[in-house]
């Protein structure tokens, strides 16, 4: 077998542990060196690729390619545009192929979600398509935990772990204060309550905060929700609610819903803590506060899940060794042996069954009354969030490394024009 | 010296902090068997002495009490209740006098910001008018860092540690995120710019965000802002701000003033992030997301500054010598000998001297447009973030203590009310 370039691409949503994939799909390949060339990375993803914007990876040292298994973000770039359908983006297919044959890239490592993996599962076809010879294997990635066949998606633990400290923390604060009443967390999750229903593992027993879990599997009961704020404020003195962005009213419209008016005919500006603040504070008049942490939550690497940082890196490194074996169209997944003790191996799926495949979270993993987790939720949760892997610190900060990024000589005398 | 009991009690909001604070209290009382009998905390705080709501720290173990040194919030509770001047408030402080006559308690630690120190203040006054011998011994804690004399307040050190690295860790996302342009960071600070000016560590060259800073000491031009927003989005593709909840428009309305509306007619719900976020993205365009970090900021044990461990342990340690020494009426502070090598001891305070005082950031540590930290603050910011100093995790979250808060026996007949 020939030698050839392999291109790396980060898309979506950025993560805690998406550069130690990276950094396991460096370091792997880097070990090939009769099978793999040059590691080229997308700068911003796909588009990248589109406009042969290409990051040479062997320009930057062995120890920044090892400072990413610590560092958050997408070192690279990452985006989200979405290439359609063959007929519909050919353009895009045909210009994609005319750059990886340019800079002959014979390996396409896509990094990313559900989206994503459609994405790579499309590259996937067209090589035979348009004759051109391309192995292309997709790698999991995503805060959500809502990809196929995978058990779990580097990158959750790490925002769990977030989430469950953080609710832990401040619901020790809000314990303490004797005015407070009512703390709202928002947590990401538009979609899938899986980022949610990480918040419960903050407590165990009934009256351990978090006291309500909102999911966006769940139609928000505004009747219900009150009655339970004001039991858990009366049993417990206050109460402690994570939230995820994605809950919506039973009509199916967001509670976040920018533009829309509340209870109360104010207008929103957006954000589910703010407008259930606003509900119960009207309501029942209690005294409350509430937290968005957006980026923070998917950017922490500084309160990383060891068991994420590990499966991360070993996706990476998996990613490259079934490119290496010439196996196209596959995505390495997180196959679990068993719960208590956490054991887990690598297994290997059909990018075709993982594209645009979305898992929610089961209803057997949400309590009847639908603001809690279950015994079952947990035994999945728990192991996921084992472990600390703390950054090297520098002047009292996580010490996180910045690539030179030094770019690729473009070979096409064509531009491409993308509408990202 | 006869024997006699020590009351301590925690006040207004709770750091992540404290109660390594309340550690060094009970573990130095513990060293002065001869002098010192028991300790008693307030439950939430002056309203236990007022309500004769006594814990008894005598009953929790060593391990315990050592455990409270890596604990956020405050253990024994914590309200904001305050107590007027001696002639308005006559019975109260006759009640805390009585509460204190019934448990033999000759020495006072109070613990908290410059509304309690002027609490601590007055009843250090009181003793010799009531004919009633007692110690009262001030101690500083406020996330805020707005207290006098001191050269910076135990809890400021880790929120700034936490605003910082939160800022770095959300500015890396933006930085991988193509279609995002700004990111608002709301933190806390009503009055002092203090911890916003904290999250200007995170970077330190003029590119490096966060790209704009916004103090409640200086009007918010909103012109010069947009203005400033363009230009960083042109410059380095996205613009990190963090910004002070107390930030003011120059009429001295509260930018998050609850019920207000913005230029757009819009109602808010109060929160300098969505109002901001709202304008720029009204005036510019730009795709934009906000984090508001609230109780998170000050209740992050998980990513406590080391040196403010140190200090404010430390400062429980030398109230309690100076209690036993018989110095009423002072507080221990933090005096700093050189900025690098950072070197600070402890020395004290005279309660008058820091009763209702505010230490606002010095003009000359806000660069001259208004929106940066200067190289004296960053002086003056660095050393206090120094050292990490993890707590220990168990099933993969921090291992904080609950105690068993057993009360004391009450010895009075009467109740009394308190309105907090």
């Amino acid at each position: 077998m020939p030698k050839r370039n392999l291109f790396y691409a980060q898309s979506g949503g950025v993560t805690a542990v998406l550069n130690a994939t990276a950094c396991g799909v460096i370091e792997t390949a880097r070990e090939h060196p009769d099978r793999i060339g040059k590691v080229y990375a997308g700068h911003q993803g796909i588009i990248g690729a589109l406009g042969e914007d290409l990051i040479d990876t062997g320009k930057e040292t062995r120890a920044a390619i090892a400072a990413l298994r610590h560092t958050p973000g997408g070192a690279f770039g990452s985006s989200r545009y979405r290439l359609k359908g063959l007929d519909e983006s050919l353009a895009e297919y045909e210009r994609m192929i005319r750059v990886f044959r340019a800079h002959d890239i014979g390996y396409f490592v896509f990094n990313g979600g559900n989206d994503s993996m459609d994405t790579a599962w499309k590259v996937s076809q067209i090589g035979a398509r348009m004759g051109y010879p391309i192995t292309c294997v997709g790698v999991p990635k995503t805060v959500d935990n809502d990809l196929a066949i995978t058990d779990n998606c580097p990158g959750f633990g790490s925002v769990a772990k977030y989430v469950a400290t953080s609710t832990r923390e401040a619901a020790i604060d809000v314990l303490s204060m004797k005015q407070t009443k009512v703390f709202i967390m928002e947590v990401m999750g538009r979609n899938a309550g899986w980022i949610a229903a990480s918040g419960g593992l903050a407590g165990s027993k009934r009256h351990e905060p978090p006291h309500i879990i909102l999911f966006p599997e769940i139609p928000l009961d505004e009747v219900a929700l009150i009655a339970r704020v004001k039991d858990c404020v009366e049993r417990y003195d206050n109460c402690v609610i994570v939230a995820s962005e994605g809950v919506k009213w039973p009509s199916g419209k967001f509670v976040s819903d920018a533009g829309s008016k509340d209870a109360f005919g104010h207008v929103q500006l957006g954000g589910v803590a703010p407008v259930l603040s606003n509900i119960i504070n009207h309501r029942l008049g209690y005294k409350y506060h509430y937290a968005v942490v957006d980026y923070l939550q998917r950017s922490a690497r500084h309160i990383a899940s060891r068991t994420d940082v590990e499966q991360a890196y070993a996706m990476g490194e998996a990613a490259v060794n079934l490119a290496v074996e010439g196996r196209n169209a596959v995505m390495p997944v997180i196959v679990r042996k068993s719960d208590k003790p956490y054991r887990w191996e690598v297994g290997v799926a059909e990018l075709s069954k993982v594209a645009n495949k979305e898992k929610k979270l089961p209803r057997n993993f949400i309590s009847r009354d639908g603001f809690q987790i279950t015994a079952a939720c947990r035994r999945y949760l728990e192991p996921l969030i084992q472990g600390e892997d703390h950054p090297p610190y520098r002047d009292g900060l996580p010490d996180y490394v910045h690539l030179k990024k030094v770019r690729v000589r473009k070979r096409l005398r064509e531009t491409f024009d993308i509408d990202g």
